[in-house]
């Protein structure tokens, strides 16, 4: 039976299970307990604020049972919690703090998923809760994936979006066209090819996803890469740590003003980590790249180099995974974490995608909740 | 007139005008170069990619007039740039690195507001540009905004939106109904008092922007606070400098889980900061923050307290503007910096609001472009 014991000031209860002894704060456990004054048993919102908690907030008495820790506090309060919740929650432990390092759930990849790219068939996803929980855990895991099995209907790509979430609508629609124009208000808009890049770097926030759906690929070329930027990153700071630092150390620039009325700019780094060193974003795009100002002036050229390193990185055939969508397949990109690229195409034949953005927020929301249900 | 001259190795450019002496490296003068065979003269958007740029570039050759400088490249390559341009995009200038400085264009307040709230009328933003820029301009700088003379029919919330931008649809729709309910999915959908919170913390991305619009306001109660986040945490960092470092460098939680098939879930600083210490975002709510788990254990009692300071600040009637919305008025809050609250309501009467979520990028280009045609 796991044992509990308070700290001799009650400012700490220690919590000894059989695979370790973890320490929990008396105003931690008090701010987040579980029970029916503290929080709404409805929704789990909390009712209580900060100011409610008191002053000097110190435990009484503690036992345990088998599944339950029972605390009390100084001023009577008693309240329980799982032994569950707390190991689940507990904070007294070594923490990965290494810059760069990678989220939970993810994990890198580079030309070997060639030969096994995560794929959904979307009738599949739209009646079978597995199917979709598996291709929602892929594009968390490996940050993209493909659909199969669409309709080839002009926006039909909502329908990847409805599996979990909603459009984030911007200036170039709820969804845009991507095809040859006369007068492109944006290189996508032609048939040049494009460097790997993630959309909209220049728009903050970013859209976390983007969703590109194929209605006709009869042209010469066109193929779509996919390269993993989280991979990439770390491969940077494998041969260059200093540079990696630089990229992540100082805010870059990008910015968009191809059509009247539209002005984007945002300002933050390439390569973009949490406090604690995981791996956050990573922004990348040859076309929209902002000169940088936030870098000191001696550490410009250092600067250069590892953008250059990184770029080569990610045009490194071996970071690459290619496909040729068919009219009625996607593909769905983790667009803070996976780049896309595009060969060029010409010639006789029509090529016709369609694309949007949507959010993480949603994605990662129903995925929580099909696993919780599973 | 601006002189030039070029390093002995050809590495920089010294720009010398009548306010000061700017470098630049060749490398970087080479990739954000202006001319047609590096961006799309249309669009802007960059032709080249960093492979592209010669391995060691320098400079062979400089010389200016009153308006332009022009290098000749290594290479050959001959460019010219606006004297003006290379003022407002240098980099070889002291910048300030403080954590926790404002961003350009903010400006904090306080009660001191209370008589001079910036108020936008409806029919005057969408046929009067002048008009309009300068309304989008105070939420730049103050962060929230009202709006007078908007229709009182549901919906009408979504004319502002379209001032100059998208809405954000989300689990809670394309608008949500904020009024009395019986089951309530969330609390602010009751009649409770709700301390100052950013909404939404426990969605990644954030919502950034936030309108909040009256139908009726008949009740006893039910005012509006807003408050300043990042007043607030300058404040904090005034009184508790190691306190205001916590909550920069540890990320919080945040939750919500109040409906079947929702859970969502953030790792967040409360106190977001860009790498250069910019103030970049605030979140802070009671209802959904969830246990912290990346503090390490021996600072989590300074976390709590910093936190709980934060908390008094927000609380206190100092840092809050207030107003009773009557029917067709509404507010318009920058979700990332500034904090709304309600006072409870009840009795006889009807409270009466719609909510929407949008996002700044959308305000940030229409001012942008605004100001750049005024």
């Amino acid at each position: 039976m796991p044992q509990v014991s308070l700290s001799p000031d009650g400012h700490q209860l220690s919590l000894q299970t059989a695979d370790a002894t973890l320490r929990f704060h008396a105003i931690w456990l008090r701010h987040n307990a579980l029970d029916a004054d503290t929080r709404d048993q409805n929704n789990g919102q909390r009712l209580i604020t900060l100011a409610d908690l008191p002053d000097d907030c110190t435990l009484a008495a503690a036992e345990t049972t088998d599944t339950t820790a029972t605390v009390t506090f100084a001023d009577g309060k008693t309240t329980a919690f799982p032994i569950a919740w707390l190991t689940a929650n507990a904070y007294d432990r070594p923490q990965d703090t290494t810059a760069g390092h990678l989220p939970e759930h993810a994990e890198t990849w580079g030309e070997d998923l060639n030969t096994s790219v995560p794929t959904g068939h979307l009738p599949a996803l739209q009646s079978d809760p597995a199917s979709k929980r598996e291709w929602l855990a892929a594009i968390r895991k490996f940050g993209f994936a493909k659909v199969t099995g669409m309709p080839t209907t002009s926006g039909a790509l909502f329908d990847i979006v409805a599996l979990f979430g909603f459009v984030r609508e911007t200036n170039y629609g709820r969804h845009f066209e991507v095809r040859t124009e006369v007068n492109p208000t944006n290189l996508a808009f032609t048939g040049l090819g494009l460097q790997a890049h993630t959309d909209n770097p220049y728009r903050d926030p970013v859209p976390t996803l983007q969703v590109l759906a194929c209605l006709e690929n009869s042209a010469e070329g066109g193929d779509n890469m996919v390269v993993d930027g989280f991979a990439a990153a770390q491969k940077l700071r494998e041969i260059n740590p200093e540079g990696f630092a630089l990229l992540h150390s100082h805010s870059a620039r990008f910015e968009y003003a191809g059509e009247a009325g539209v002005r984007l700019t945002s300002r933050r780094p390439v390569i973009e980590l949490t406090p604690e060193g995981t791996l956050q974003s990573v922004r990348f795009n040859a076309r929209s790249a902002a000169a940088p100002v936030d870098v000191p002036f001696d550490d410009m050229p250092a600067y250069y180099a590892a953008l250059r390193q990184l770029s080569d990185i990610i045009d490194d055939p071996a970071s690459e995974v290619r496909f040729k969508l068919a009219p009625g397949e996607a593909f769905i990109v983790d667009n803070t974490r996976v780049l896309h690229a595009r060969k060029g195409y010409s010639g006789a034949g029509n090529r016709w995608l369609q694309g949007c953005y949507a959010d993480k927020d949603g994605l990662l929301s129903t995925l929580a909740a099909l696993e919780a249900t599973a």
